[in-house]
């Protein structure tokens, strides 16, 4: 086998043999090419982002495609700095630069340098939290992180605590892959729960859904969540074979929070078929959302709860974007009823500023996810300490560490300064929208999440009155319903135009590339859920400061004006 | 907020104000202080790898518990060099040593250093895969990787490979968070290509799995697998719906391979009942192993996927251990057919030695993905390059830039040597315990495991006498059939016996902690499908040595006559 090959000549280093090979795997010998190649990485990453510039490089997708278009698998060996120096100029070069204080678009934002650090602790260790027998303190220390956050979530007693924390009989929560698998994970709980074994059945996890149907008496079964809730709640709801069709959407008031009585009338006209002979369903979940994707506002979760309680279904709260904000005690209000929860996703990759992707998910009573119970023989053995009996994931990282380190090293008063630095971010930009004659808000931002759109003075005046007109038309008489219909037919125009116009702009902030908002399309309320682009601005990074989105908003502005004059102003006289 | 606390007097570094807070996330300013502390980790990581001593610390779990036991949030910041002693002593002391080269229990092995360092570079980029906007480059090094191993799996046309690498319309696989997203993903795609949209129906994802059956004629479908499937089978099939008791697990041979004549035969059964008016099942898929978790071997996956086409399923392959080895052209003579298969699972984490946890999961025409797209507005656009279209995950790292490295720094070349090397290893193993009278092989390794157990030889002898007795004795003749009974349970009684010695011999093991093998239960072919206790060695670490394994084996005898002499031997005489 290659044999043929070993005597072949290569440069010095390539590993051709198997001593060479084995040094590159960790071993005493190899101390000094370690460090020499650590030192050298710590001084790449440093110039990565000390380095000026724009966020992104200036290469076009395809010829970045074209870099990454070797077919061939490489057969021979090649030497490490070889390869780091291609990381250099290709990897590193052309990758987003989401740390930097003018990228202000999505979640994922700068990372504490000490976490990029204890990647190299991490991956060292190596340690697999599926087992004990591959993961000692590891497995430890995740549960008592894990119970920190449960505390700052459902605050339940001391002695709650004391007799948990490290308790193998109760599972207070699971570190996931990500936020989807949080969700999937706390579902796939309240599923299995919704359609128990009993005397006679062996349960949904044993018999599948199609029987459990049947068994129980039930054509469907559903889970409700607003119409802001995160496309993983279908993912879910498909996978899981409910269907995508069974997630209702309940609409939202104009503060993007689930419409309560909306939410409430859903649950009784569920209960009214089932007890009036129609169909069936089965209500598995309502899902509360703390804060949304898009806007960042926070469901009305103690009615959420009382609801949840009146139709004996169980309650989740998606908080993967703010739960951790519940580590500053002033933020605690927004988020009132989360601790009557039955479980509750918070993302680490988020708020907790970890690099992607890892996931929570906590249940308050800690006796929850033997629902999801599972061992087998070579592994996670039923008596065991194994992390594994309880996840729907099998070989999971050592990620916990992260989290665990930053918030010692922060503190609960390290990360209220880090969200009050963010709060204050979003009111200082919102300020800026709402006094610029160009800007209108598009949303009442909660949690560091503010949205906006370019719409120029005079078009922003026509919508007005256009909205105005509405108001004083009354509905019942038949003839002004003719004409609010009119009305609405040139809102909907204008706000469709105003549409391309941002999507214009966004495609020219883009190729400016000096700062980094993200656009999305949301139905808005107040335009009578009439489909609005908007521009959307997350203000997380601890590093952006007022004064730099103030530029923000000024070169958003001067380039909105000029593809408004060129390209638009006609378009919107006629209209 | 926390106004009052921010005149207190704290050590100097400590962050207590935004400035300090500031100086922890990556900016020029603390270039320094990054370098130092990453010299300090490159120092803490080596010696971790060159300290003396055994595989574990010997700290109780109880007592280790205890260690990690603070039920209170910390409230005030720590000192960065603070928590990393805390790590230090809490966390790296007592972590298990899965690079020791005597550490051959599980799948958990050495990683190569630079794939430590990389982890860095994909901290400190924090790109999240999820999106171009958040993942420029690393959208596409993660295809060309995937395009890599899809070739050497799939090996179809060099054109086919010009056409997909880089095409947005096509997905020739999917990196996931771990094997179990991989198998949910390929099993996912089989069930809804199972149940597709129709004129009239809108597909198992929309309308769910109970509205599916009914429109199709199905009472229930099924996924067929051998009884050495791994467990994430089945979780996938409860959580996709189908239940537990729909995973059929088709009985093994005597070398641990599926039984090619019964797997036909349940397909024909199914088929049968089906015609016949019975209750109709549809087969969703039939998965074959390659190989499997606990004794490494390898379906026939030629004879597999012709009885796939028979019966007009979807053939999957979990290749989660072994399919890295393709790697090694040498040893492609094992997984013949597998070329042919619909989809293919392969986990980096394991034979491309990056550490946990990094699924893979291929598909044969790059079409196949499209049963699972979605989109949402924020991100993920239908017309884009997203990965995000085509996953069941949401927020995913860089970790492609790990494998996609280690394959260029050993070229397929240096994988050969590493799995030749693996190979002589389980060999070597394999003469040292067939040679000795105290231990029995209990399987023929193809992938670097090996099955045993201690059985000294007395007891070995009084086995094989009880054996060849069943084998003379004429089951037609019912006196014979009777005796033949009191054989078994004679037999069952050693096995049962032996079992007790095995678990005694493993925990003595792990107490003297020179060396570590896992230990599981099988059901063995050879005797009759009586549950056995077997140690478990898997020969993977470069680092290991023959000698290290002779070592290991003679410290096993050892302890295993001092065990069975002290509390067995008497308990034996009297089977």
């Amino acid at each position: 086998m290659y044999s043929g090959k070993k005597h072949q000549k290569y440069r010095d280093g390539i590993p051709v043999d198997m001593e060479q090979i084995k040094k590159l795997f960790i071993m005493p010998e190899s101390a000094d090419k370690f460090n020499e190649f650590g030192n050298e990485l710590l001084d790449l990453i440093h110039s990565f982002f000390t380095e000026k510039g724009g966020i992104h490089s200036s290469i076009l997708l395809p010829d970045l495609a074209k870099l990454f278009s070797n077919t061939n698998i490489p057969a021979e060996p090649h030497l490490l700095k070889d390869i780091l120096y291609e990381i250099k100029t290709k990897v590193i070069a052309h990758s987003v630069k989401v740390g930097n204080p003018y990228y202000i678009g999505h979640m994922t934002s700068a990372v504490p340098y000490f976490v990029i650090l204890l990647e190299m602790i991490i991956a060292a260790l190596n340690q697999n939290q599926v087992k004990i027998e591959s993961a000692k303190a590891s497995t430890f220390l995740e549960k008592e992180f894990i119970s920190w956050m449960h505390r700052i979530i459902f605050m339940r007693s001391p002695k709650f605590y004391k007799n948990n924390i490290q308790n193998r009989e109760t599972v207070l929560g699971n570190m996931t892959l990500d936020g989807t698998m949080a969700n999937m994970t706390a579902l796939l709980t309240a599923r299995n729960r919704a359609f128990p074994p009993d005397g006679r059945f062996p349960g949904i996890r044993e018999a599948g859904l199609a029987e459990a149907y049947k068994y129980y008496g039930y054509d469907r079964s559903v889970i409700i969540v607003s119409r802001r809730g995160h496309y993983s709640i279908e993912k879910v709801g498909r996978t899981m074979g409910i269907g995508n069709r069974n997630i209702i959407k309940v609409p939202v008031d104009s503060r993007n929070k689930i419409d309560i009585l909306r939410l409430e009338k859903t649950c009784r006209e569920i209960e009214e078929t089932n007890l009036g002979g129609g169909p069936r369903t089965k209500i598995i979940a309502l899902v509360g959302i703390a804060g949304t994707t898009e806007t960042g506002n926070i469901d009305n979760l103690k009615e959420m709860r009382k609801i949840a309680d009146r139709y004996k279904t169980h309650f989740h709260v998606d908080a993967a974007w703010g739960g951790s904000v519940l580590l500053a005690d002033d933020f605690r209000y927004l988020f009132s009823g989360i601790e009557k929860a039955d479980s509750v996703t918070v993302d680490a990759h988020k708020l907790l500023y970890a690099p992607p992707s890892l996931g929570m998910v906590f249940f308050r009573n800690g006796t929850e996810l033997k629902a999801l119970m599972h061992n087998s023989n070579y592994i996670i053995r039923p008596d065991s300490v194994d992390l594994g009996r309880f996840s729907l994931e099998g070989s999971r990282p050592f990620a916990s560490l992260k989290p665990w380190a930053t918030i010692k090293i922060f503190g609960k008063h390290g990360f209220s300064l880090i969200f009050e630095h963010a709060f204050e971010l979003t009111s200082v930009l919102r300020g800026l929208v709402e006094m610029h004659c160009n800007f209108e808000a598009m949303n009442q931002p909660e949690l560091f999440i503010f949205n906006y759109r370019f719409a120029p003075k005079a078009i922003q005046e026509k919508l007005g009155k256009l909205m105005l007109k509405i108001q004083d038309a009354d509905s019942s008489d038949e003839k002004n319903n003719t004409v609010k219909i009119q009305y609405l037919k040139r809102i909907e125009n204008i706000n469709s135009l105003l549409n391309e116009l941002n999507i214009e702009l966004h495609k020219a902030i883009r190729e400016e590339d000096e700062s980094f908002v993200s656009r999305t399309m949301i139905d808005m309320p107040q335009y009578f859920y009439q489909n609005c682009v908007i521009l959307r601005a997350i203000t997380i990074n601890p590093l952006t400061t007022p004064e730099i989105l103030k530029e923000i908003i000024e070169q958003q502005n001067k380039i909105g004006l000029k593809i408004y004059k060129t390209f638009f102003s006609g378009r919107f006289d006629k209209l």
